[in-house]
């Protein structure tokens, strides 16, 4: 049975799809349009009582928060696919504080670009542009510890692909596309490097045709 | 040879010491002091170069992020002491969701009402009252959902103490002392029973002691 994925069109979605496709798992999407609310319609806060995309159900489990679902695929189907967790408990440590870099670090300040550049007219408020410039200025900062980092190792948590560098797709296509950053990525050397190989994999590529 | 912590005085090294109690694995603590500045030390950069704590050196292995240390712990030593993460895969999901959910839902507002009410004057800011007031309402419904969570299952990922729980302890600590919101806990019966028997567990209380 296919893995119901909803919420498809968005970043964290992606998040996970990318992750079904690197470990070769079937799934289908369930479209849910956050500019009409529909993420906060009692059926849907069933599923995800925040009110946030994406969630999941594969057969009668249902589970919710990007970052808990790829860990939970690539633990499940670790010999399936890609291996996204290290080979070693001490490389998954790794994997893990890279990833939690990604969503305690970088997520803030790209989510806030992402909000106001890309969202704020769409979703009726007025940009926030002070805010924007704060948040470039951290995002900046966060990406001059990344360059140091792949100055010595091809990917985040070591020489190989993991959830770690994974998680970071959705937001930075963002950066480099509609948000209008890409400067920031193409200004240093290893983050650059980094970003055309990872989004240049078969499996994202797959994602951005969807 | 014991785990070495720095900056133990601080709520998120305070996850990792419970954590390392709850599994019996020695540890020594190391001072960092935030209002003197020294986590902006080049040598506590080496470290951690994002300037944050914890850190933790076990032999030659250095790991930082809180979350990755408690996760790497709890999988490392899975069969001593408490077991954190749950007895299936299904079942670290649930607890991978719950510890998202603190790290994305919970953890914002009561970092800001941490930052505004407890800290600004010691770091020489203003406190910001708006702010306090709108974290005050976005924990107040992350809370919520808690307690609808809590009336149908004593712990968050389920029927065990895990992770999931574990981490909630040392900012909800200052929830209900130094910030003084206490009322925030005890006005949801579940919430109010969910925090009294995690924060009674003898190695909550252990930290509380150091």
């Amino acid at each position: 049975m296919a893995v119901k994925v909803y919420g498809s069109a968005y970043a964290s979605p992606k998040r996970v799809i990318v992750c079904l496709i690197e470990k070769g798992i079937e799934f289908e999407t369930v479209p849910i349009d956050l500019v009409k609310g529909e993420h906060r319609h009692p059926d849907f806060l069933k599923l995800q009582p925040f009110g946030s995309v994406p969630v999941i159900q594969d057969g009668d489990y249902t589970l919710y928060e990007s970052r808990a679902i790829i860990r939970y695929y690539s633990e499940k189907y670790k010999s399936q696919g890609t291996d996204l967790l290290g080979k070693t408990i001490e490389e998954r440590g790794l994997v893990e504080q890279w990833l939690e870099v990604e969503s305690q670090n970088f997520h803030p300040p790209i989510y806030n670009l992402t909000l106001h550049v890309m969202f704020a007219s769409v979703l009726g408020f007025p940009a926030d542009e002070q805010l924007i410039r704060e948040s470039e200025e951290k995002l900046g900062k966060v990406l001059d510890v990344y360059e140091e980092r792949l100055s010595k190792s091809k990917y985040l948590a070591g020489d190989f692909f993991s959830l770690a560098d994974l998680s970071h797709l959705p937001f930075t296509q963002y950066l480099v596309g509609p948000i209008g950053k890409e400067y920031m990525i193409r200004s240093r050397k290893h983050v650059s490097a980094w970003w055309d190989d990872i989004s240049s994999r078969p499996s994202w590529k797959t994602v951005l045709q969807l």
